[in-house]
């Protein structure tokens, strides 16, 4: 099989071993059965932090996303280093530099690629380029709730959905558009959509369940493209 | 002045050897009064051709676009052979390449970045990244249209817009999506609006007249962003 | 066995669905069968298409060599695609980066190298530098013949010849010359010499035949290095 | 002139809008003026706090070296784009790519090059490589002291020493030597001794006294090679 | 096992072909038992011989470091090419491509890397990147000897000595200095510490003995980090 | 003006110091006068040398090449170090990058580009490729003659002549083809023509007279295109 695992900037920012530990386990767990995965990280505060100091001091647009772009490189080369035994040891910096190394290797990791463009955009594109059978969305968060969880009690977790109701749900409820609209914007939506890409989006402290995923049981949300 | 200049794939399709003589000599003007320019050509017929054959072998759309990609480049090192006096030599393959090379040349060229993006995208991608005075988008009509003039006898050109109102005509009206779309899709108007980039509409068959747009002029139809 | 597998421009210009498949199902028997693959495709009419125009704008000789490479590499990146479980995936733009990516590698496509070079010499630099068992030059015709066929109701097909008769039959008749000469120019002929390369011309009609020249049938003309 | 400013990781840890207005306005200067600069950060707590998590996490030396370097990249990505009009915009990543760069553009910002290589000698390699005529160390103090200012009230600011002098103080007093050795580790002192460099330390809150080092006047503690 | 193997630059000087195929053949025993291998190659005369020239015309001490760099990088293509079935055909320029490569070839060769630098510190840092079981360097002599053999007739090989033991004889002999200090400088002696790699010193002529070590055997001197 | 000058490796093997100062002072000169220079330097002994080693261990011919041309970057590094306040810094591998750099640059220098060619014929690719007014090519001869020097004491030395001239001296004469061959191998002739540039061949004891080209003066022997 082949998957392609974003993971939350958050994951970063918790800066908690043990998330690391089971990242680095669950990864040799999915390679010894044979399969492959592309990762792509986030950027996370190191990019926030960043991108505040040059908003300030009056940098364009572009360049403040090379700024977060860069963070999300440095996280993926954290991975890299941790992975070393699996992983290609260069953090590709765009997608024709990412496909040129994924036929010859079993783990490759990535962050950013281009201004204009989320993370979970270069998630989409990369699950394109590889036919990934799993996009798989890892966040601080079990899944897409009808509503926004953290001011909803009664939101419900949808296990299943399909792009369709994904938008109207980014559309019609500003509240949840926020926490949402990380996991995937309008682009990255398009490409799963003409790609006919699964997606899955689960919560990174439950990794562990990525092989259970492989073997066919439902984990977190499944949004299926339209 | 800084200056982005697309041109439309359609320019290379015609083979007409006046329109590349026109480019030249209106290229070496905006230099000799000290201007600096990038230069975005589209993939055209080239690209069509290739995609075609592509998609019937099942090609996946990453692999498609990327070969629209390369048949950009194509059309791209056919102006960087035709300006070798004044452009950079290599044809850059992504927005760091880009912006890299720009700095220290006058003129820069580039086709394609990235599969999932239009070549009008990366106009407004490259417009940001150099904070371009005008974005110039040289195509087949004389400019924006409130209706499709090739079905609409009475169809008006709109000498001034802004990117709402785009977004409106793109929407509302069916028949003239499918031209204007070229034009510009929601990531190149997203760019163009947060970065508020200065839009021109223009027919390639008037580009002599880009040093009048220099000189503050109204040609074609400028839209402005929201 | 090593294999270097020169295609004609020609190939690409028919736009046949059916040749293609054709290919793409020798070279996966031809890996499954254990050995290893250097491709190398011609620019055809592409090529042809960009040197016109940029010769009618002055372009010089080195750079209209240049817009013919690029289109070779256009038409290596389409077979890349096609093969894209087999073939590494970027197309190598000069001989060092070629042998950089072989040995790991179970097919490598590449277009042209250099100006002044046809990709026939390509074809011969590939296989020196690889040590290949045999070059196949895969074209229009079914092999080498006495005389040109297109003018010649009597030319015989030659199954064996050596370079020293072929550069003869080069020499001594011009009719045969234009047709034969893109097959092999002097500079690859030394090539092939001084490194003792097995030169097999084919029809690439008949490229399922390929697994018949490595069992050790006869295809073709066979051009033995004097 | 041609300056190296070697910029203390601690400036980017502070954070301080003001510290990177005066850089800048100080740079421009020192271009306006026709002198040339380049310029090395360090990684400071970005760099330390994924060294920390790596560490954690069993990665090697020579990895963990790679992450601060991979940090103090971002840190001189960040001044590449406060400074866009006037810096080349990619950070080099080893000095054979600072040479080849360095002779085209006014401003060169780069980080760190190699594991097992402070910032520092980075500094002191690229001051030979363009024969330097001041490496200045810009960090959190005024200068050289002869004892730890923080534990000693009548530390004396050295104005003039020799590199003698410099390691003496390193060695035997064990409580400068944390402070001091960031400055300069013994591969620095070794190459600003062959080549005869001369190094200014200084605080980088008086940034813009560099211009009164270029005019004559002396700033901080000035180290001249044995 | 994964070893690095350090081949003095005099071993080039020899041109002696038996040396070049005891060494090509032990690498082959060495990769048939499924060890791999990264090799590291001085510069030796063919450095000298450039250095001098630059020297005389007053090139800078780090470009004439890269004349050494460049020259052990020729040495480093000519066992490329010699053992061309077998390694990565293209010689790393840094450490970053170095690491890059390793995990997926067998065998990577290179020289040089940076100036300042020698390629005993080349060969530590590759160590400790990959977690070397061994650096074997291979020079003229058989191991470390408590005095400078060509001298002392009495000079004891030390088949057994820690890193404090050899920085004691490097300090305080003189006459040993210059021979040993080839071997390992301060900067290479610092990181075999810190990542406590085993390093072994043995004469080229007895390469064949590298399988011994890997067996277990005791071969020359064994350094062993403190 | 725009000079191509082709350096022999005799040149380097020499080692003559005052030779050196001589064309550093030449091409300061040249560059003074505001013309622009590409400099293409032989591999002479070095080269031999490797290639020596290599073929007494079976390395194929492609690689022996390949160590040829190493050692003539290896020359051209020499040269612009010597030159490293004039010439841009990196020695380029390939033609395509010695165009992208050329536009910039005031002296750029290249060694050999691909096996199966001749330093010659890069030469001529490089005139080609800039429109070179001269190709000069620097050897240890005083220009062409009509039969070869050093056996026949009457040899003329011909201060004209055109290309087919040339031709026919070196095949009717076997004594001076070796000699001249290094000068002008078949396809580098084959360019010359194509792309009517001006050959001039000189003695490069003589190379302060290249400005007297420049100024019109007739030096060495001066071969025009056919």
């Amino acid at each position: 099989m082949k998957l392609v695992l974003k993971i939350s900037g958050k994951f970063f920012d918790e800066e908690n071993i043990e998330n690391f530990i089971s990242l680095r386990n669950t990864i040799k767990n999915i390679v010894n059965e044979g399969h492959r995965l592309a990762i792509v990280s986030g950027g996370g505060s190191t990019a926030r932090k960043y991108i505040k100091i040059g908003r300030e001091l009056g940098v364009n647009e572009a360049h403040l996303d090379l700024l977060g772009i860069w963070a999300s490189r440095l996280n993926a080369y954290l991975l890299t280093f941790i992975l070393s035994d699996l992983s290609y040891m260069k953090v590709p910096e765009n997608l024709e530099e990412f496909i040129e190394k994924w036929e010859s290797e079993k783990v490759v990791i990535t962050g950013g690629f281009q201004p204009g463009q989320s993370t979970a955009t270069v998630a989409a594109l990369v699950s394109e380029a590889i036919a990934a059978d799993y996009l798989i969305l890892a966040t601080n968060v079990d899944g897409v709730y009808d509503k926004d969880p953290r001011y909803n009690k009664d939101a419900k977790l949808l296990s299943k959905l399909n792009t369709e109701t994904l938008k109207k749900i980014l559309e019609t409820s500003q509240s949840v558009k926020a926490g949402t609209y990380e996991l995937l914007d309008p682009l990255a939506i398009k490409i799963i959509e003409r790609s006919k890409i699964k997606v899955i989006v689960m919560n990174y402290k439950r990794l562990n369940k990525i092989l259970d995923i492989i073997h066919g049981k439902d984990i977190g949300s499944i949004i299926e493209p339209m």
